[in-house]
C-alpha cells in the first residue's frame, strides 16, 4: 500500500467519526437525521476532507495539528455533500443514481431532500464555529471564505452557469470558467483550510491555492475522461452520460488526446505549485492520484 | 406616527442597504443576482432584523451601537427569505404567491430558486463572519447561533415537522413544537443576537429569550387568526388557505375566541420577560403590534 493510501484509510474514519458526531449530538426529527444520515455515508471519496489534512500533514509535525481539523474537514464535506443532494433533484440535473445508490430525492421524496441539504449547509458552518480548539478569529476567517466558496461567488454561482451552458457548446475558456467555480472554489478552500489551519505565511499560502487551481481543474478533465472510457459498472452511475446528455466537457471540444496533454500539463503546474514540500509530500501523491485513478 | 413607526421607517432603509451592498459586491451571475434581488426586494416586513435593531435600541446609547449591526440583522433576513423560496417548491407547500407577487420559482423556474435559495445561506454566514468591527469571538458566536437556530435543530427541523404533520391534525402541543422551531427559532435568535451585541448579563439575555419565545409564538396565532378573518387582497394570497390545505391551525384546534386569548397571554408573558426594559421601550412596541396588526 502506498504511503498516500495508508494515510486515505487512517484519516477517513477520523471524518467520518467527524460527520457522524454532528449528527448524532442534534436533536432534530429523526426523518431528516436518516436522510441526512443516507447521502453523509454513500460512499463519497472524502477528496476535500483529506487535501485540508494532507496539507496539514506536510506542513507541520503530529503535536502541532490541532484536533478540530476534522471539524473543518466536515465542513466541507457536509458542503460538498449538501450540493450533490441539490444537483441531483429533478429540477436540475435530474439524476435517480449517485455513487451506484438512489438519489437522496428517489430515496426520501424531493421535500426532504432539499430541506437534507439545506441543514447540511448551515450544519457545517456550525461544525467550524463550535471548533473550538481553533482561535476565533481563524475560525471565522474559514467561515467567510468557506461561505465565499460554496455560495453565489463560487459554487453555487458555478452550478448556475453549468445550468445556464447546458443549452450550447461551450469554449474551452467558458467551459474552465464553470469548473473553477462548481468544483474549484471548494477544491481551492480545501487547500486553503490547511494552509490557514498551519499558518503559512502569504507566499505559500498563494502557491498552494495555484496548487489548488491546478489539480481542481485536472481532476475536473480526468472525471469527464472517465465518462467517456469506463463501464457503467465502474461509475456507479451511466458511463457516457455526458455526450447522452450533450454535457459540454473536455473530450467534445479538444478530444480525448488532447484532454489528456491538458491534464497532464495542470499535473505539472500543481507540482510546480509545490516545490516547498518534499517530492514524497503527500500533496505531491494527491497530484499523482488525481490524474492516475481509474474511479 | 408612533415611535415605533418612525423606527421601523428609519432602519428598514439600512436594513435594505446592507442586503444591496452584499449583492452588490458580489461577482455572482447575473441571473443568479436578479433571482436573489427578486425575492429580497419582493416587501418583506424585516420583522426579524428589526427586532435585532430594536434591542440595541432599547439597550445602548446611540455612540454605542457599532455600525455592523446591519451587516447581522441582513444575515437573519437572508436566512428567512431563503427559507421562503425552499418553502414555496412545489416539493414542499406549491406556492404561486408570496406578498402578492409570483413566488421566485414561478418566476425564475426552479432550479434557479433552489440555487438563489442555497447561495442566500451561504451569504449571510458570510455578512456575519466579513462584519470586522465585531470582534472576532463576538463574531463567531453569531456564526454559531445562526447555523442551530436555521439548521436541522431549528427552522429546518421545524419544517420537516410541519410536512410530516400535514396529513393529519395535530394536537395544540404539537403545534408548539413545530413553530418553536420553524419559526420560532430563527425570532428567538435575532432576539439574541441583539443582546449579544449589546453585551448583555446572562440574566438579561435568558429573559430575552423567552420574550422572543412569547412574541413568536403570538406571532404565529396571529398569522392563523389572519388567515381566517382577512381578505385575499389584505394579505396578498389567497385567504383562508389554511382551511383549505386542512393545515393544523390554532382556530383549527381552539377556535377563534380561545386563539385570541391564547396569543394574549403570550403578550402578557411577553411583557413581564423584559420588566427590565421601560415601557415605552421598542421591545414592548414590537410585542404590542405583533397582537395588534392586521396584516
Amino acid at each position: 500500500m502506498s504511503a498516500l493510501q495508508q494515510f486515505i484509510e487512517r484519516e477517513i474514519p477520523k471524518v467520518n467519526a467527524a460527520l457522524y458526531a454532528l449528527l448524532d449530538q442534534s436533536t432534530m426529527p429523526a426523518s431528516l437525521k436518516e436522510s441526512m444520515h443516507y447521502s453523509i455515508e454513500a460512499g463519497g471519496k472524502r477528496v476535500r476532507p483529506l487535501l485540508v489534512l494532507a496539507v496539514l500533514e506536510d506542513a507541520l509535525e503530529a503535536d502541532e495539528r490541532v484536533e478540530d481539523r476534522y471539524a473543518v474537514a466536515a465542513a466541507i464535506e457536509l458542503i460538498h455533500t449538501y450540493s450533490l443532494i441539490h444537483d441531483d433533484l429533478p429540477a436540475m440535473d435530474d439524476d435517480d443514481y449517485r455513487r451506484g445508490k438512489l438519489t437522496n430525492h428517489k430515496k426520501f421524496g424531493e421535500a426532504m431532500a432539499i430541506l437534507a441539504g439545506d441543514a447540511m449547509q448551515a450544519m457545517a458552518f456550525q461544525s467550524i464555529a463550535e471548533a473550538h480548539s481553533i482561535p476565533a478569529d481563524i475560525r471565522i476567517e474559514l467561515v467567510q471564505l468557506l461561505a465565499k466558496a460554496s455560495g453565489a461567488d463560487g459554487m453555487v454561482g458555478g452550478q448556475v452557469l453549468d445550468l445556464e451552458g447546458e443549452t450550447r457548446q461551450l469554449s474551452l475558456e467558458e467551459l474552465e470558467h464553470v469548473h473553477i467555480h462548481k468544483t474549484g472554489a471548494l477544491l481551492t478552500y480545501s487547500i486553503e483550510a490547511g494552509a490557514i489551519l498551519s499558518r503559512m505565511c502569504e507566499h505559500e499560502r498563494s502557491e498552494l491555492k495555484r496548487y489548488a487551481r491546478h489539480i481542481g481543474l485536472a481532476f475536473q478533465i480526468k472525471d469527464d475522461i472517465l465518462d467517456v472510457t469506463s463501464t457503467t459498472e465502474q461509475l456507479g452511475k451511466p458511463a457516457n452520460s455526458d455526450e447522452a446528455s450533450e454535457k459540454s466537457t473536455y473530450p467534445a471540444i479538444l478530444g480525448l488526446e488532447q484532454s489528456e496533454k491538458q491534464m497532464q500539463a495542470h499535473y505539472e503546474q500543481a507540482i510546480d505549485a509545490i516545490a516547498f514540500f518534499q517530492e514524497d509530500s503527500y500533496l505531491h501523491q494527491f497530484a499523482h492520484y488525481i490524474v492516475a485513478r481509474d474511479l
